[in-house]
């Protein structure tokens, strides 16, 4: 066999919001198990826009499904098995699979690869949702790659039910969007 | 680059038995194809219990998705594409992908990442199906982690057709459940 | 922890061509969104033809799915979320997720995992489509397994809109295949 390029093997922490600024027709809630309420079955793709951790600058879009496993009625929500991706403009992208839980307890999801600066990426990151299904705030715990571009690398925002995207960032202006920011 | 730690290297073997004991409503069989025989645009969202290889201790659920690829006719059976990960409670989780084919013929899934214990994880797992589709015998090859559970490394039950898990593992009492085993 | 075995760590390149013959009944467009133009909401189970770079033998399948993301009315095209494995018949698979337009921008996606002598591999792999939908081209870096076998390792053919699979490999001739071609 070969191998993987080690150097350092530190964890590198990433800090992103993912939001949904209700201007992607995101989440499409596909009711096929066609009962009343949401049941194994029920298929939810969905795509919103990603921010860094101090909401200054789009990031780029998530993509993916999440697949309804089973309604959890003592939470008042549903568990999910979520498979998606987080685009990083010019930088490459990050997947991941794992546990999306709609009543509020964190997650930790695999990350499962990526291309770009994320070649070769493996770790988890933690889904901490903030408002549903509006505003989530994740970390990364990443190894694998090299050191993360420096725009990407920001002290976060507390992830409160008030954030937003800064207006820079909302309207794309340059000093607002990565490089190559994914639309 | 950075890298993955290494220390050891060898594969750690680990059993798990899928069992469909027909009280979570899967799998749920989404004939989207609309035609009369399994046929691609078929979907199959499931979610079963999964307990320790020698089925005294439930461990979680698996959660995820097949997709119907192609039937065999000359197999009496399908091939799916299947997406899915593995919950063992408070250790984390294990997401796979890779071929399931009906007809009991053996599959060999790629391990595509884990969280908690399994964070960092490698490999592939065997997937025997003992009965379609209901019990299903695993053996995971696992790489990149470190030493795993006491509680998970146990000698495996004979994949027979009569496997069911111990009383004590279905009642859910206390010594009949792994560490924060997955609902 | 363990570890991913390290010897030499050079990435292996592989070219392959994904080819819809229009005989396995794919792609199945699923257009769950109801709405006229392609929407967050459809699905795209497909699988294809595989063949080794210089189109003299079958290697296997491509077995998966596409999500729509979003329609680009401005490139006249749809970007996808892929989830989806090669099947290289007896030396086993390789599952990939990411990015897929439709409008003839060559994408790269994450290597996520694999079986067989693809156990433990991962690294990248550029999507370059020929025509849309039938014909694409892959370039795959892969990293961390064992030297690629000989047949896989071809000299490509020019990726033109003309390519088509040797009449050996088309016909399933002992010549025009790999050992164990998935089919």
């Amino acid at each position: 066999g070969s191998g993987k390029p080690t150097a350092g093997g530190d964890v590198q922490e990433l800090y992103v919001f993912e939001l949904n600024e209700r201007d992607r027709q995101s989440p499409a809630y596909l009711r096929l198990s066609n009962k009343a309420i949401n049941s194994l079955g029920d298929l939810v793709p969905f795509t919103n826009k990603l921010y860094t951790g101090d909401l200054k600058k789009r990031i780029g879009v998530t993509a993916g499904i999440c697949i309804l496993i089973q309604h959890v009625p003592e939470k008042n929500g549903d568990r999910y098995e979520a498979q998606y991706s987080f685009y990083f403009g010019d930088y490459g992208h990050i997947s991941v699979q794992g546990p999306y839980l709609t009543y509020n307890e964190d997650t930790h999801l695999a990350v499962t690869g990526g291309s770009g600066v994320f070649e070769g990426v493996y770790g988890t990151v933690k889904l901490h949702q903030i408002v549903f299904p509006f505003k989530i705030f994740y970390k990364f715990y990443l190894k694998g790659i090299g050191k993360l571009p420096a725009e990407l690398v920001v002290e976060p925002a507390k992830p409160v039910v008030t954030v937003e995207a800064a207006p820079a960032a909302k309207a794309l202006e340059p000093e607002g969007v990565i490089a190559g920011f994914t639309k």
